[in-house]
């Protein structure tokens, strides 16, 4: 989840003055149209400690007109707070429709904190999640709108940040600020948890990479503007609204430029990676013959496999899929080729045809695209609507939930390219007689969207790789490279679950 | 919650071939609208042993048109279920668009009997009760209508039919008959815990009192066809319909006629109670003084109580406060009457304005009205729409559950009357000079929606009589009686929670 936010974006000075200008205007333009409309908004800041939450705080209020935000911290209870149920403090300070508040902590905070200490064990986490997600649904079927930031530092620079404030100054030093770094693992698999289990199509997370203050700080201006005027937008096209003022911003959205080539999770992997003919070789033949024998005694464990590839066209998952389908005895695997949705299958949930292939107890399926499909070519080409494929990202993980509680190895794999070697191998195909049939007018129609996919992975990517169901971003320049490190990861997998 | 299915009611012979007659063309011709639109139908069939879902799924089988239903029986699972994922079963089962599952047993099936058998603890049945509603939010987002059934039977009924088969026959008696009577109180408890948790907007649920058959599947036939045609309302209304062919069904919707007077929770309470003035004198000083040194020990105690009240007009709300308020300290209580809400109020989520009011530890808050506006004037009068007040119900449950958890004491009081005493107090209010500011025109008109409100009344106790915030409703003809049983109530609950 949080290695789509450890990608090094940052912003120049130039151009954060730029955009602070725009979002800027962006939201006070927002901000009016809110105030007519019966709209609440929530926005809740929360995160590692050391990400600058406070800066972000303090941005908002500069960037929105302080008239109707309100700005609540949650870090100790009053008397009349603790005397209370927990959620009193939160109703009490709930936007009234047309206003904003903006929450430094939240509901979130306790039960975080509490899971991090070992205070609360995972049932009552859970239970404390499925409090939070009714609360969140109640505001939304009322009309508020709730935006959940979540900060994020890698562990290296949140190490150096404690030790920098250490030295400086202790004012401003959060309390808990040490015990957090030295409980960075623990605290991160409890976030990634909570994440994961209140990430909802009417309340999503988003995930903000925290290391440079300018980028942290723009990217949530930008994601503020964005959503508010996707809900103003929904709200007009429904003809559901009671405000009698709307109409008047008929306008063209305002629109902030992206800056060209936004860096994505795909750009940590290193695409200079490569094997040698031979030592690529000696490696493959040795790991066909492990997952060969990995593969005969997950059968004798009863224990199934669930292979799952994606990635770019012409990205080698046809090749790849074939160095593991020579390796396993065929009586146990099944490649499950994803194309077109047959009729029966249109007439059912988008799900009900991924459900149907699951092996039995013992078995390996490879799905060759997947239910991804969903979060990737339909967000990309507008087949499902945004509240069709941000809802995806739960009910995805909900599935996939349920095959790994029944025991269900999951592992997941997106096979990355540079664009250049896509075009290469495009035209490769074009030449060769017996590679034409692999390239198609579609493939040329995707590769003119590459930067929305690579936003669409980087998204997927942060929504649903979760300790139960990673993925594995595969360095695929070079093919051989790619064939190995799949090939590694499975057998480590099967090896972790097998217990050798 | 189930005693709302504990009425006795009943369906004569010739009603129910009317009826039957009735619902079978409704279904039918709603059967046919659903094959045309983008929606599937699920239909739950679940309930107490021995209250007749075999029967129900034969009756529904005789009223659907064969061809596009399924019947699913959950009881025992194949080995090719066993060996996958616990909702395999259930995802290859799901109705294509345009069809129509009916599930004798279901998702509820296992989880529930595994808690009634101790098999789960509390923890673990949330957790399942989790993904059962994130399924069916799935289903829902998909268009799917799932309609949940639940056949009660009161206890002795229920024991008296397992005797009756035991002797008859062997043939279809089920071998979880005889555990089950034995559990009833079990059972009852986490059947309640687990319809409370799922009774979601999206899905609600229908308790179906099963003692008569012709009234159980009558009342289950006409539950659907309501559901249906409100949903299809919806829709054209919303006009986000796909399908080409709706608009040829526009003539008006089939409406069943209901019986002129159908029974309710209402109607189990013995309005005949009456206190002599002697007894009431000594009853009521004995109960206001114990009360006196309860609400004292409630505040030493740092316990806090919350009592609700409602009922109809004229029934002695304000007169059965008084006798509380009589009796505390005032240092210790607060009366929040409910009148219209301040333009705060309506700025924000109906909930907030009685958030607000929660009394601090060791203190007593009665509210006079309530929340529960929402699912009787807002439901009767229109005010709220049918979507909105169906999901209030969790959003209640919710609500109460934070105040319990806390450990504060909730009581709800409806105070019943019989619709001519109310006749003869308005009359005497109109009358009497002192009295005339308590008589309104907007009195006479909630009297003519009497048998509204009663249906109103019987599905807020249905769905928000819990254990944590149980109703009591009160006989309410003879005032002194309505006294006495309330602050009876109110101290034998503070005596509880004192453990005295």
């Amino acid at each position: 989840m949080f290695e789509a936010a450890e990608v090094g974006r940052l912003l120049s000075k130039e151009e954060f003055k730029r955009l602070d200008f725009e979002v800027h205007q962006a939201l006070l333009e927002l901000q009016r149209e809110l105030r007519e409309s019966n709209h609440a908004l929530i926005v809740i800041v929360s995160g590692v400690e050391g990400a600058g939450k406070g800066e972000v705080v303090d941005r908002l209020n500069r960037w929105f007109d302080s008239r109707d935000v309100q700005t609540h911290a949650y870090w100790d209870e009053t008397d009349e707070e603790q005397e209370r149920p927990r959620y009193w403090r939160f109703w009490r300070d709930l936007p009234a429709k047309g206003t904003i508040s903006v929450m430094f902590g939240s509901w979130y905070t306790r039960p975080l904190v509490d899971a991090a200490f070992d205070k609360i064990n995972d049932a009552q986490l859970e239970h404390e999640l499925n409090r939070v997600r009714e609360l969140e649904r109640t505001l939304s079927d009322s009309g508020a709108i709730t935006i959940k930031l979540w900060f994020h530092l890698p562990q290296d620079v949140q190490k150096s940040r404690l030790e920098q404030e250490a030295k400086v100054s202790k004012f401003k030093k959060s309390p808990l600020l040490e015990e957090f770094s030295k409980k960075y693992q623990k605290f991160v698999r409890v976030s990634e948890n909570s994440l994961r289990l209140t990430d909802t199509g009417f309340a999503p997370w988003h995930i903000i990479e925290a290391t440079d203050a300018r980028y942290r700080d723009i990217t949530t201006g930008k994601l503020i503007v964005s959503r508010l005027q996707s809900e103003f937008a929904k709200e007009k096209s429904n003809g559901t609204v009671n405000s009698q003022d709307l109409d008047e911003s008929a306008e063209p959205a305002f629109v902030i430029d992206s800056e060209s080539k936004e860096l994505t999770v795909l750009d940590s992997v290193d695409l200079s990676l490569e094997l040698t003919e031979k030592e690529y070789e000696s490696q493959i033949v040795q790991l066909q013959r492990k997952l060969h024998d990995l593969a005969w005694k997950m059968q004798a464990a009863k224990r199934s496999t669930v292979l799952v590839f994606e990635g770019w066209d012409a990205g080698g998952k046809g090749s790849a899929i074939r160095r593991i389908t020579t390796a396993i005895d065929a009586r146990l695997y099944r490649v499950i080729p994803i194309a077109a949705p047959t009729d029966e299958e249109l007439a059912h949930h988008y799900l009900w045809r991924f459900w149907r292939h699951i092996p039995r107890a013992g078995y390996i399926t490879m799905y060759d695209r997947s239910w991804y499909g969903r979060v990737l070519v339909e967000r990309v080409e507008g087949f499902a609507q945004p509240h069709e494929w941000l809802r995806s990202y739960q009910e995805i993980n909900n599935f996939e939930e349920h095959l790994a509680d029944r025991g269900i190895q999951l592992a997941k794999f997106w096979i990355h390219i540079g664009k250049d070697e896509q075009l290469k191998r495009f035209k490769e195909r074009e030449i060769d007689p017996r590679k034409q049939h692999k390239i198609t007018e579609e493939d040329w129609r995707n590769r003119e969207r590459w930067d929305e996919y690579k936003v669409a992975v980087n998204d997927m990517v942060a929504h649903t790789s979760t300790g139960y169901a990673p993925w594995t971003l595969v360095s695929g320049n070079d093919k051989k490279n790619a064939r190995v490190q799949i090939l590694q990861t499975i057998c480590n997998r099967l090896e972790e679950c097998l217990q050798i």
